[in-house]
């Protein structure tokens, strides 16, 4: 595996904006709206399809698919399942983001059944991970998570290990694994938690740099990305409210020097 | 009853920070967003949850329910059902915002059976009140009121004495009743009707402060918290279209001394 | 016909703020806040209610209905059409956004079936409209258009004088047609496109001016005011992020000298 520091993220990052893949979601009703923006502000082109009657159709035409529980039911369920069993027979790239995985008996149970579908990537908060790589659920609280992503560093590479994913789990610090490596990416700022969604957008992000780049250089960059954003984003701001915004304006923004400065990339 | 003052909705306030409450929404299309992110900046936890297949589990799990009927359908309607007898059930306070009350005989239909499921609190704007407490529905036009919150002041008093909820009716002065007592809250600014959702997010912030301080003084504090950060939100802005963000970090701000300046309480 | 110029868009505007027409939006979850949030700014009062159980009801208080196809599935397109049935019924004008059209068949036959409903107006991107009036579906990818408008001027015209409506195809240079006239109206940013929802908030605005003035016109005001409102606020911006916000700004204090000076109108 190569080494994946700034100028390589930056370099992938040239290559979405030069791709502008088509993104396809399934993802939260609370999310869509600040995904989509996201998506757009990065230079990829979101569509929020869930529709078991088109999902299929519509996934071959994208560049990735971002699948995220945060709001699920059983219909939706049931169009996840068939978008990612379409996306990996036609070889494009999925992320799972198993929101609040650990909460319920159901999220728990269809995390796992996703997480068995071959996602590129599983991108997760320290709880969700832990949860979901079989260790107790003590982490998660409703959609948050009361441990540190330290604490979940070993959980990450034993799912990594398991599925076959990349595995990405986020916070103060975030690491990226695919079973063997770690890295380490930081960089965002303390606010970024008091603003909802910011974590689900970031698996749409992950699930665009999926479509110019292989999984584990993805989603490094994605994360190097938005830890940059967010720490830029956040300097502009006095409290989480104008967070979003401030964050699409700055991945607008963003390039080689500020990525250089605002994130760090280290292999643990 | 003890008086509710200023200072005694800043130690409300302080609770719920240190409490860090889980907030359980099953709310509108429109709101969850915003409803989220006003939890976050007043230091709770929210989840948006509302599949029957694990309602009953998330919500034994959190410190309070909101139920909002904004985007109502029979699946969700079945969900919100579920949730909040398991509440009752648990001891657990729910709070109910029966939008569009009056607008429509499905619509009216459902506040009704809601309401006669013992929510802690229900919070409307005045021609929702007036209509599900038996008044002519006159006062509602689509999602908005017609008639300023004085006209229901009476209606929420009967409504509270029907339901054993408190009752809440907001718009330029918003009132509290148990059915004895009537407390006038007043803050806020003209530009919060134009910014959509305001009303569904305060709904939350009420759930929020159930979470811990009984239902009079979490009405009481939530609207006053609320009217002081509309307020100190509104002097920021030249028009509706910040509101939502600056709410949220005049939330994230606030103090004892912007909300004794900011929001006045009242006993009618 | 008459000339629509600019000082009878700013009367139609005024129109408009004096009626405070409530607006049914059948709309998808992206676009919902967004939609609602333009509509009040506007000056008009926004609903969103997609219940098959009370569509009808809700429709006849309204005095438009918006119809976006953006999240369909089955239960949403089934509200669709009972409530586009009712407003042709009752002499309400409704607007049909089929957004994505030529994406997927589910897409595409469900576009094509609400535009056999007899909407007043119909608004899309080239390649929604190209689309939709059977031409060739290249010009689609997600829910974006590779097209210019211009190029879709003609599938425009064809469609008006197929469907009876009038037609609206926007882009860089809107164009409006009852399938014999042609209206340019231009204006807007090229930070638009990067900010989501905002199509779909503009098929709402046209709902709005649709609610106050026969459907030719109003669909040249709506524009035109969108265009002004959408030149101010990015004036204002760095990137997109805070464009929502800044357009619902430009729109609250929108008036005849910003519209003359920010938009401009032309007969083809």
């Amino acid at each position: 595996m190569t080494t994946i520091d700034s100028p390589a993220v930056a370099a992938a990052f040239d290559a979405l904006r030069a791709a502008r893949p088509l993104v396809h979601n399934i993802t939260n009703y609370v999310a869509m709206n600040v995904a989509a923006n996201v998506l757009l502000a990065l230079g990829a082109s979101p569509a929020m399809v869930h529709a078991r009657e088109e999902v299929e159709d519509f996934v071959v035409l994208s560049g990735a698919l971002a699948i995220n529980i945060g709001t699920l039911s059983p219909p939706w369920v049931e169009a996840m399942k068939l978008a990612a069993a379409k996306a990996v027979k036609s070889r494009i790239p999925w992320v799972l983001d198993p929101v609040g995985c650990g909460a319920t008996p159901y999220r728990t149970r269809v995390s796992a059944e996703l997480a068995a579908m071959k996602p590129a990537v599983i991108r997760g908060n320290a709880g969700e991970i832990m949860s979901l790589a079989g260790e107790a659920a003590g982490g998660v609280r409703g959609v948050d998570s009361l441990a540190a992503s330290d604490a979940a560093v070993e959980a990450a590479r034993a799912l990594a290990n398991t599925t076959g994913a990349v595995v990405a789990v986020t916070g103060e610090t975030d690491y990226v694994t695919d079973g063997a490596t770690i890295v380490a990416v930081t960089g965002g700022h303390a606010l970024m938690p008091l603003s909802t969604a910011l974590g689900c957008a970031l698996t749409a992000t992950v699930a665009a740099f999926a479509a110019v780049r292989p999984p584990f250089e993805a989603t490094v960059a994605a994360l190097a990305v938005y830890a940059a954003a967010g720490a830029e984003a956040a300097s502009r701001c006095r409290g989480p409210g104008h967070l979003p915004a401030e964050l699409c304006d700055a991945l607008y923004a963003m390039n080689a020097t500020l990525l250089a400065r605002r994130a760090k990339i280290a292999t643990v």
